[in-house]
């Protein structure tokens, strides 16, 4: 008998044991077959890191009954490509990567494990999505959830264009609260970093990356912006990273360069 | 009494005792004042990872008095992030990266350490230029050097757009051989990837990543073909990561998410 449901590969990047990869989980029940493929412990900024000088170990992972897959020794990357490439018997029609502890907008995007797994799904030519949640500790994971399933359904229904998925951030508020959606593009606001000098107890010092991201006035438009306003935002990726604009002018400088 | 030439942070991905960073660094030394910040240990494929989970250690490094600098415990960005954040005592004009042994062209660009330093360079307002070469094995790097200096002269003199690097790959051939220089895009041929399953001594499966890029029949002004045929490629990367042309599409798919 032929199974006609999606076959949706569910991952994130804080590890198949944190609690909003169970919320994903069961919500993705509700539109098809789920299988859980993330890794076996928190890969958070790992950015698109793959695992290239170390063997991959891959354990069979059962949520109380609830749902199954694979912890993997890796980062979320990892998980997608062997998921595709070893551990699953067919193709997944949707990669979708969350919930996360913590939004992904602006120049968050580039560093985001949860980004990450879903550009690896688009890679491999799965329609791909990456859902995360605004805020790090007392998560409301429901509304996420909900959501997750309606844009679920609509990306299995209309496809998404090549090289493109979905990042998805939730403000963390109740039903309620949310006043909408919006389609938005990446911010650009930096962080200010810091780095915090310590002295370890054998008097050697290191330090602590820490950081605020800038809130800068950016437009209506912008994830960071939208997400301040209790709005869920939709951002369109996609990983062609060719300034197209500046080919143009790069070309003068070739006579240059081989004139140097 | 003012130090009136170019400040140059060198860094990679392949560690700081890779061959690759002292080409670079030496001919760096060229163009102005170099400082070396790079990873203690080899970094490839990392992505634009951060370290936020670990404490980050540095460490003062002499190269046999060629030129010093800092070993770092992280990855490239950390690199670049540490080494303006609280290593330097002035801000570098020029952040490049490189030489790193493989080719960082096509789908690699997210996935490479090397473009990840530079596009952290970007990110903090510095004109930043990523640099590799094309083999992993038997490494001809005079031409990269060589390219190095023509390039960091005229990007330190003309600037470069706002989020833009530039992302180069040098043919591993004698200078004779290079057949000029391209302006060109980021190439899109996948990874076919393979995992190699083996049985460790103690009988758990664990599994090795391999893969080939497909060499598909991309246009002429793509960064794989170019290099291919023994021309240095240049390629203006940026990491505004938005799909635009996909924004009004997107917009017409609110009120159905509305009405599920």
């Amino acid at each position: 008998m032929k199974n006609n449901k999606p076959f949706i590969l569910v991952t994130n990047d804080d590890g198949i044991g944190a609690p909003g990869i169970n919320f994903l989980a069961k919500a993705m029940q509700k539109v098809g077959e789920v299988i859980v493929v993330a890794p076996d412990s928190e890969k958070s900024a790992v950015g698109h890191a793959i695992t290239l000088t170390d063997p991959i170990r891959v354990m069979n992972y059962d949520k109380n009954g609830l749902w199954h897959g694979y912890s993997v020794s890796g980062t979320p990357s990892d998980c997608v490509k062997i998921a595709v490439g070893a551990l699953l018997e067919r193709r997944p029609d949707l990669v979708i990567s969350g919930i996360n502890l913590g939004s992904n907008a602006g120049i968050n995007v580039i560093y985001s494990g949860t980004v990450s797994a879903a550009t690896e799904g688009t890679i491999l030519g799965i329609s791909s999505i990456a859902i995360s949640l605004t805020t790090f500790t007392d998560p409301i994971f429901e509304p996420a959830a909900d959501f997750a399933i309606k844009i679920a359904r609509l990306v299995l229904a209309k496809g998404l264009p090549e090289r493109t998925l979905l990042n998805i951030n939730v403000p963390n508020v109740p039903f309620a609260q949310i006043r909408g959606v919006r389609i938005t593009r990446q911010g650009m606001a930096n962080f200010a970093e810091l780095f915090d000098k310590r002295i370890d107890p054998r008097n050697r010092v290191y330090y602590w990356m820490d950081g605020k991201k800038a809130e800068l006035a950016e437009g209506e438009d912008v994830d960071d912006v939208v997400i301040r306003e209790n709005l869920i935002s939709i951002t369109p990726v996609k990983y062609d990273l060719t300034n197209y604009d500046f080919i143009p002018e790069l070309n003068k400088w070739i006579p240059e360069i081989e004139k140097i």
